[in-house]
């Protein structure tokens, strides 16, 4: 299968998933219900999902049993982009082309969304129908670690404290590796929980890849920051720049910056090569990453 | 051992817990973990580790399998409060006697710090030494419904929607068995679900007297916000009226709120009297619950 069917394979699967995971809610606070069904489902380029199912795919995992890890990862990602948008935190009124949760809604709302998103997140890996149950406590562990103090939310506070400072390469590596990377490992790390026979040396590989796909896609979006049109981004561009964030071009200029992400693109296809399985649905999605304009 | 044996006893363990789980993670973020820290432990009645405790001992589960579900349930109960103080929701600047945590902080800070409370409650539910281990995602599931849209999330929704309007008794009570409710019917869910032979009709005696008490509690509350002193309750008192909230003694009128309570608290004990248990703890609790003046 090629990148454009998988990935619109993965869409689908995941807008249907997500879609009857809300619609089934009862209707006891409507309002709440159409917003977390607005944060969850108003587009998005899914790729958590995809490397889910691409990896697991890859690894011999049934598709059923890749729904859970997919969909929840997607909840706890969508969660964390209404509170982004929060006023209090980047105050941004566009996001995927539309308005931001707190400016369709309010604010209050916007909140509750993204609290109910993410125990929503949870509630699906508790619940989705796994072949292999005795491995549903380790998907858990995986997801609470990435979402945490000790990924997600622990490199948001990160970020917050680098805004209006001057940090290094590595600061604002290791921040990155949490904001961003913490999720997208997650998702090769649940995805091998699931698969058999995965050796050590195989899952360190694709942990690199993760982790180093985590940072391309954060260096390429700083990137579009400064190079994008807000049409195709479907947000501002130069928004990292008006609050005065720490992005990579800032640090290093748009070419070293390009440059950088070109070494880390080699880096990814190197962790794929290093791999005995068929690794090509996540050497187009390396590209897919890479190359994107939005 | 009597309730304030009991009670000090549960507040020191679940302390103690909640304290090594900040004070163990990594310093990466100093300020989102020492505001982790204020949210969890600046005070608070411990009410919901209680009930879990009690109930359990009550069951005979053993102390240390209870650590788990208290500690996860009064990390979720800190982090909907951190939220429901936030500007754009009651917008109040204590509790507890002391600033709320986007006062002595930021409000950035509070989001992510309720944020990063919610995913640590699962992840203590995920990680703490269980002896009995394949009851571990049944608790999971019993706390992602409780803390989400079918639950704390969905009544605080619903509380939100009914501010500023005439809604009736029942749905009032819906909303409060939905925003306080489901976690404390979620704390005696937890505690049967690790005990032995806990017969179908003990497990109904035992969810309508946390439900009952879920509801005393509410209208004991609601009742302080009129009649209690700002110092005594370690909040304004008269914020529920000031907010236009709708609460049991603006729909009854004072002296019928009080009426309806004694009626909640004779049906509580009324369930533990059902019950073939040595229910002596709940007793005491029950009448702590009606009769708190903080």
């Amino acid at each position: 299968m090629n990148l454009d069917t998988f990935q619109i394979t993965t869409k689908q699967r995941v807008d249907s998933g997500l879609s009857k995971a809300i619609e089934s809610l009862p209707n006891h606070a409507d309002k709440l219900k159409q917003a977390m069904h607005y944060a969850l489902l108003i587009g998005g380029k899914r790729m958590r999902p995809f490397l889910v199912h691409a990896t697991g795919n890859m690894l011999g995992v049934a598709s059923a049993d890749l729904d859970g890890p997919a969909n929840a990862i997607e909840a706890i990602h969508a969660y964390s982009l209404v509170h982004d948008d929060l006023p209090a935190m980047d105050d941004d009124e566009l996001r995927r082309g539309h308005p931001t949760c707190h400016i369709k809604f309010d604010e209050a709302t916007a909140i509750l969304a993204g609290d109910a998103l993410q125990s929503l997140a949870f509630d699906i890996l508790c619940h989705y129908p796994l072949s292999q149950d005795h491995k549903r406590i380790e998907l858990m562990r995986i997801l609470s670690q990435a979402a945490g103090y000790n990924g997600m939310c622990g490199g948001q506070a990160m970020d917050l404290a680098a805004t209006d400072k001057t940090i290094g390469q590595s600061q604002l590596e290791s921040l990155h590796n949490k904001k961003t990377g913490a999720l997208l490992i997650a998702c090769v790390e649940m995805a091998i929980s699931l698969a058999e026979d995965v050796s050590p040396k195989s899952k360190q590989h694709l942990l690199n890849y993760a982790q180093t796909i985590g940072l391309a896609f954060q260096v390429q979006d700083d990137i579009l920051d400064v190079t994008g049109d807000s049409r195709t981004l479907g947000k501002p561009q130069g928004s990292d720049q008006a609050q005065n964030k720490s992005t990579y071009p800032a640090m290093l200029g748009l070419e070293q910056a390009q440059t950088y992400l070109d070494q880390l693109h080699q880096q990814a296809l190197q962790a794929l090569r290093a791999l005995p399985y068929n690794t090509q649905l996540l050497v187009s999605f390396t590209d897919f990453v890479i190359h994107r304009t939005y």
